[in-house]
């Protein structure tokens, strides 16, 4: 994965630890959610521009493997990729890497359903289907 | 306050401690939201109806003081109290007690606008107004 | 399952939903660590009593099948059941359900590893394997 | 306020946001958290390294004032200025302001008192207390 382009960093907050003293591991899927909207915002369709066109994406299944404890204060990079996997469904995939040892702290996927307005299933925007087409990255 | 009637329980989870070894500071407005929709619930008229009816509450000033750090699996009791400030405005008191030793471990208010659905402010509806008012509990 | 005895209920919080108007697919890996919680502690050996010895239980993997939204107030049931998966490792099973209607609204597991004050790989407590084996209840 | 050097910037994630589509309120005490680190951080004594001194800040009151609704993907940014107030005890100022059109969305302050590793007040370190005299900023 070319992470100059797709991984934006975060810096784990306070609030984010609990009392073992790292991340909860609940919290992983918030920084999932800001890769793949760091993703959709470069690859040209916003995440936030896609809701007021009456294009929903909701997560339909989730997958973390906890590897390492990141830390309060860690500058964590969130690599990620997209897939369409069917007409109507997505799949996002992120490794999250403590930058200053380059150490996977955790990695896993969500996978996405497209949804209307009145939250029936639809076909996924032909943007988005183009866009992660030609995202022809390796995780 | 007749703690029986209108103060629910939680436990805190551990999701809602942090490295310090105690409850986030800013979880406490969660657990003053639990107190309130308590509350309105007693009182008759259970905020999740209010919005079905286009009545929505939202706060608009909001103050803590922290007193004692509340622990994982501390049982907190959430005294709520509420009152009318003006025709569109009303305050919730809270105290946080934890019920293994009775020490208040947090207090604070919040004050919440009523509005609209498009979010323009209006009157509280009259059942509000009257539920708080016969609420002549002291806090 | 076992409902009654191995279930506890929670209300969803306003906090907890988002600006779908449902709760954010995040917050379910807090649901299922109030129902882990809740059956340590029938079990006789609560959460918080472990740590205090020393044991630590650390989530390493986690899954998560999202079937409908759940919404502000309502109540949920955390059904939960756990089993040992080696002597170091243990899996709790949860299934989300809305108890006005049934409907399953989440269900997912959660594998742990059991470590020792210094963060290092022990073996589970005989109270704990003994506690998970003798819960003889199918999912 | 000097907003390039102390005004850490942030985006609204999705989580943050509630079914009412706004940044739910106990968040800002979140991003006030973003706020200080990011200060004691450009002021050479970041909060990260206090912890490992045995210096703990300890937030005992916060004020928050909700002036209009930040919403998912907003680009947020956080001034922040600090001060002393005691020996024992310091405040932060924030102001959230929504990036593209200058909108405060909230301001508030924070108290912290500074405690040891015993958890027992302790007098604020001398790093501390000559770096905020001199940050001699209006808010």
């Amino acid at each position: 994965m070319n992470a100059q382009i797709h991984a934006p960093t975060l810096r784990v907050r306070y609030e984010e630890t609990d009392q073992m003293g790292v991340v909860y591991h609940g919290n992983y899927l918030k920084y999932f959610e800001v890769g793949r909207t760091e993703l959709m915002r470069r690859l040209g369709f916003p995440y936030s521009e896609q809701e007021k066109k009456g294009v929903l994406l909701t997560v339909v299944e989730a997958r973390c493997r906890y590897l390492a404890g990141a830390r309060y204060d860690d500058l964590l990079r969130i690599e990620t990729r997209g897939e369409i996997r069917s007409p109507l469904r997505l799949r996002f995939g992120y490794r999250v890497v403590r930058e200053e040892d380059g150490v996977v702290v955790c990695e896993g996927w969500t996978d996405l359903a497209c949804l209307d307005q009145n939250r029936k299933l639809r076909r996924l925007p032909e943007e988005i289907r183009r866009g992660l087409e030609h995202q022809s990255l390796p995780v």
